[in-house]
């Protein structure tokens, strides 16, 4: 199999695609891996480093879509970009499936305009791994549509639930509505018509209120992409809105130095499931083909799993299973 | 002043209420209270306990709306209860104020019912203190209306600057709307429109996206009352997750018993910030009259500082800066 990965994508490249590009490869003996960015800074990279050259290619793509660069004007404008020919090659079948940690607008925008959308789809959308006590869950839409209709909660439900169980590994998936209370009557006109609509699903359980959110009350958390975006980055604030308020108290208190240690050493563990620099990438679901992105801030390792998460799309046909799911 | 106070509403009645308004009159020594609810439970609950007898006055009020009850259905239906009672007091010109700890849609839609709304009003909104790095700030709207107009932005941001600076006591407090991103074409539709209208106000300082939430970015925050809803009670779980975290770091850790004690007093201590119960009462903005409405949770301490910010609007004239600040 071979996987395109945005050699310039994120806030530290091209060290870390090209690092996590190099361990995937060597984790797994069967994938080959194709780095999409400028040939002579890749070059460059991976000079001096310990790889199987029959298995890491280079797509020479001279322009750097940059992270805060308006999605849609950049796709335009940048068609030598490693974004825009990444996902063509995808598109032509010269690779399975392109991942990166860039900006995610432009990707959103080149995935759906390049790859066009998979049968029987309403939107596109943009899922995002959300931690909670429990573990994983799926928080559906991240962002893409900020306005859902009834008929979108439904099909982001399938998606997501064919997405946790095929890449994320559980059998069964519960799906729940994100709302202000957990009767069905709760929330605005479309939660209630969405309620309905998902009343069907085997795996749907009910409305999921802000305070469980944390707790992971449910796998798939389906929400607007205006609640979602909101969701997404207040969580990603809570550690350092913690390391703050306890460095305070630790002062107030005259803590010692060693205790001090101590406690943030715990504190850090403690928020370590907060910590979206682990997690592999999130898909684009609904795009006519595999195209992942990943936290800004990606690792290798992070690079790596994102790698992996697109090879477990491919191969267990998420996108088929989707296309079967949503037109029966 | 004479303020009605909910005896039967909270989680902790009649004793907090009872307690709390026997504190505030203590305090204060012009302050009446009148205690709205079943009489013999209030006589009971006054008993042996020491206070200004000629200021403590009892509203006989047989029914108690649940905080479980469907709003609606109950204000209709019990038209007995200490809220109807202590709020059509307040409309009749009996008592300046009435507040509850009590259910908050029955306080709501009784507010809105039985005093009406303020000359030139669209809709009365609830507004929240939320806690923040930097102090409190004021969520608005915090589930009264799920869906908002552009001009009910703009309508809630005065209101909410009047509450600040009377109540709260911030000279130029600022207004942020909560939204996706900081530039002005980023949101919904309704979003560009009421960056647009709020533009015009000198304290608006921009959009405040999810990340800046707890930070303080600004003192009052607009939002529709479905985000809104889902931000408040989202940032209440926040301490409970992280108690549940920090255990099980420390299990795993094998840190001492002594040390544990240490971690948690810090701990609790940095996450008092987030303890909605010492906040006081926050207000039913719009409404032609004061009604606030306080934690369910709500201490003694609790209820005596929501008795005195409903002194303060009155005081402090909030509903007339008000009207003056919608219709000039």
């Amino acid at each position: 199999m071979l996987i395109a990965v945005d050699a310039v994508g994120g806030d530290h490249y091209p060290e870390n695609p090209v690092q996590g590009a190099i361990e995937a490869t060597t984790e797994h003996s069967d994938l080959q891996i194709l780095l999409a960015g400028p040939e002579e800074m890749i070059r460059q990279e991976l000079d001096g480093k310990d790889f199987d050259k029959s298995r890491i290619h280079v797509l020479h793509a001279p322009e750097i879509i940059g992270m805060d660069e308006s999605p849609s004007s950049a796709v335009k404008s940048k068609q030598a970009s490693s974004i825009t020919m990444g996902l063509s090659a995808h598109k032509k079948g010269k690779c399975q499936a392109f991942v990166s940690a860039g900006n995610t607008g432009a990707l959103l925008a080149a995935s759906t305009f390049i790859l066009g959308k998979l049968d029987g789809v309403l939107r596109p959308t943009i899922a995002t791994t959300y931690p909670t006590v429990k573990g994983t869950s799926l928080l559906i839409d991240a962002g893409a549509n900020l306005e859902l209709k009834p008929e979108m909660y439904l099909q982001f439900a399938k998606m997501g639930t064919i997405f946790y169980r095929e890449v994320l590994g559980k059998e069964n998936p519960t799906v729940g509505l994100l709302n202000v209370g957990e009767e069905p009557e709760k929330g605005k006109e479309e939660h209630k018509e969405a309620y309905g609509l998902l009343n069907d699903m085997d795996n749907f359980s009910g409305n999921i209120e802000g305070k469980d959110i944390l707790f992971g009350k449910a796998d798939v958390y389906l929400t607007d992409g205006f609640t979602g975006n909101m969701i997404l980055k207040f969580g990603e604030s809570i550690p350092d809105v913690l390391k703050h308020l306890v460095k305070a108290v630790m002062e107030q208190n005259s803590v010692t130095a060693e205790h001090q240690k101590l406690i943030f050493s715990i504190l850090s563990q403690s928020l370590n499931t907060f910590n979206y620099e682990h997690v592999g990438g999130v898909p684009f679901l609904g795009v006519n083909g595999t195209s992942l992105v990943g936290h800004g801030g990606s690792s290798p390792k992070a690079i790596k799993n994102m790698i992996f998460n697109a090879v477990q799309c491919v191969e267990n046909r998420v996108n088929e299973k989707i296309v079967a799911s949503l037109n029966k």
